[in-house]
């Protein structure tokens, strides 16, 4: 199908989207869930003949674990629909209804967005799971997966489909690019009439491409190249806790910490520690010179090492001369996604949650809890780590937008 | 200078006006406008030459008008400037501060955007307006603005730079990008580590070249092509001075309304109410058959017409057979800017104000109204008609983010 009949079929489905009530989404998704696993004999013989391609065309083992669907995985997404259903919908609430002068009662209201691309990798569980968010507060989904899950992702979307027909919703809420080309991907990040938000979901490569080429507004998730400050007045322990919890709880995350900042005046007591801390997960520590007095025998830490996001376990240290120049630090080469400090003073802390340009700031606390879930909001499309319309982690509410709702009796503008 | 120096020099400025205090920062804009004042002299004298250029290259009266400063008009741009002082400050404000289950203690908290870049047209009173709304925000601004208003952007940016810096504030606040070819605009559309937001001032072509070239994320005011849908059970004289203020009480404005949308069951009784009320100010009314058998000696509307924004004393009549025809037909020619119907049905109200998709929905009032002053923002930096960040009047919060700022006490994830 070529691209603008789908974004036609699209805005086409925007309207019965729209103004579904609560009730009607929550027993659609208990449909689709229930749909997901009575199919998934169907999917999982679609995702044999995506495994069957990637392994030949010698996909590494690691990414081929990510592309395989089990009835487990199945299962999964099933239960991630049906968590939606408890969840409170943003849609149709009135924000700050006010009257004027005038007599013009003038509210803000939440609506959804309307049509929403999403362009990803090659995990075919966010097929459901983008499809859930979205459906979830009202919005039209265009998905467009990477080539290597396709066969997974049509029978996922097919079943989807049959699922909303069913319960009577246009099934083109959800639509797939079945086209994986290159060409069509970039003319997707350009179907403006038609898609009011693109998202991707992926790596840095992925996300940099849709950004240089999206005329589409985007929402950007990124990276996370996370600081925390062992202050000067610091409990040791709390710091070297929060540290190991921050780099080795998942170290392929965006919120883990990749990078420590600790106070000269306590770098010589609190080295040893860490390196202590540290070597039960075998991370390599690459510290700066001042650092290394306390611990000769770490590894240099280049300027470069500043700038990375390891994803690995590998941490650098830079030891600063107090909470100004830790802050300098940070807002030179973190990525404006997580940061720390660990700290007993409360003129730092407070400090370090106003100087530090961040999505989160923590004070005496892991970076790990950058997270929809842990921040309560029972779901996850990303961690928006721009500053437009939403910043760090974007519950269901990111995806909607308000209109201006106006009630008058007669008045005219003078 | 070159333009990666200009956004340097704007990233270097952003930590000081980001941590400036709401006293500050309006001792600081009384001072710009003292100066702006103290120094009209020198502004009107570039002005001049701004203007006799523009005579010289054959620019259209209008336009010219638009260029010139008079010492009103800068007396304007000082009380422009005085006007926010007194405005509340979005910046430092914390919303909804909830505990987690685990005593992390989230907060979400108002933060400038950052760096703000505006590209605009001829008239240079934008470049006071616009400096003051992100000054007053605590974020940085780059100004672009047209060839023909050159010397008297560098003029009044000289000036403000100057009662910066003897305020103690660096001048970088505010820079302006004094080589106004079309190649640095572009490149200037892609200057993603340095500037946070792209704020296009201008009319529609402007607009269009951002939304496609930027890889900036871009804040989009737009197009008005806005209805009234006058309901079978209307207050028809309600309706026609509606109608007649909605469309030219001011012409050239994007919330004028440019199209009727008549219930069949009033419009013969409406038709010739709303051409006598018309014909005071000689709009031609341009209407469909069913309309024109009231008042055949209308001109005839295509197609064309229900797409067109006129931004002239003229405007297009349709008839429908109800208020669903009236919704889909507005939702299939608008620009998702303002919207109106007019009834006496608690029911139609209801249903208009929640099926028509646009940045603002009335009942019974004129969609003149829809205005970041009227809205009672007391500042408008445009009228949003992209649905991300901001939709509709975008007042002061429009140029603010959020950060989550979190408490801990040694938290870490499980």
């Amino acid at each position: 199908m070529r691209l603008m009949e789908i974004g036609q079929r699209a805005r086409n489905a925007e309207p019965v989207l729209r103004t579904l009530s609560i009730d009607k989404k929550n027993r659609i998704l208990e449909k689709v869930a229930a749909a997901l696993t009575a199919q998934q004999q169907m999917i999982l013989e679609a995702n044999e003949a995506d495994v069957e391609n990637a392994k030949a065309a010698g996909m590494k083992a690691g990414l081929v674990d990510r592309l395989q669907l089990t009835k487990d995985r199945i299962a999964g997404m099933a239960e991630g629909l049906l968590q939606l259903v408890n969840l409170e919908d943003p849609i149709g609430e009135v924000i700050s209804m006010k009257p004027r002068p005038n007599g013009l009662l003038i509210g803000q209201k939440r609506v959804p967005l309307g049509v929403i691309g999403i362009i990803y990798e090659s995990r075919p569980n966010v097929t459901a799971d983008a499809f859930g968010l979205c459906f979830k507060t009202g919005n039209v989904v265009i998905l467009r997966g990477g080539s290597d899950a396709i066969h997974s992702n049509m029978a996922i979307v097919a079943c989807i489909r049959e699922a909303l027909e069913d319960g009577g919703v246009p099934g083109d809420a959800i639509q797939l690019i079945e086209d994986t080309s290159r060409e069509t991907a970039a003319a997707f990040m350009k179907l403006n009439p038609y898609v009011d938000v693109l998202i991707p979901r992926g790596g840095a490569g992925l996300i940099r491409t849709v950004v240089e080429q999206s005329t589409i507004p985007v929402i950007q998730t990124g990276t996370g190249n996370c600081h925390i400050y062992v202050d000067e007045s610091a409990d040791l322990e709390m710091a070297v806790n929060i540290v190991n919890n921050a780099k080795t709880q998942r170290i392929g995350v965006c919120n883990a910490c990749e990078s420590l900042v600790v106070h000269e005046a306590v770098v010589d007591q609190f080295m040893p520690i860490l390196k202590r801390k540290l070597a039960e997960k075998n991370v390599e520590i690459r510290a700066d010179e001042r650092a290394r007095q306390a611990e000769p025998d770490l590894a240099c830490a280049s300027e470069e090492d500043y700038g990375t996001e390891y994803l690995d376990y590998i941490i650098s240290v830079k030891t600063v001369s107090g909470i100004d120049e830790a802050i300098a630090h940070i807002n030179k080469y973190n990525t404006k996604h997580s940061e720390a400090i660990i700290t007993k003073d409360y003129h730092n802390a407070q400090k370090f949650l106003n100087e530090i340009d961040a999505a989160a700031v923590y004070v005496n606390a892991s970076t790990r809890f950058t997270d929809g879930f842990e921040f309560g909001y029972g779901a996850e499309i990303g961690i928006s780590t721009q500053k437009l319309h939403a910043r760090g982690p974007m519950g269901l509410q990111a995806l909607t937008t308000t209109k201006f709702i106006i009630y008058g009796d007669g008045q005219i503008r003078e």
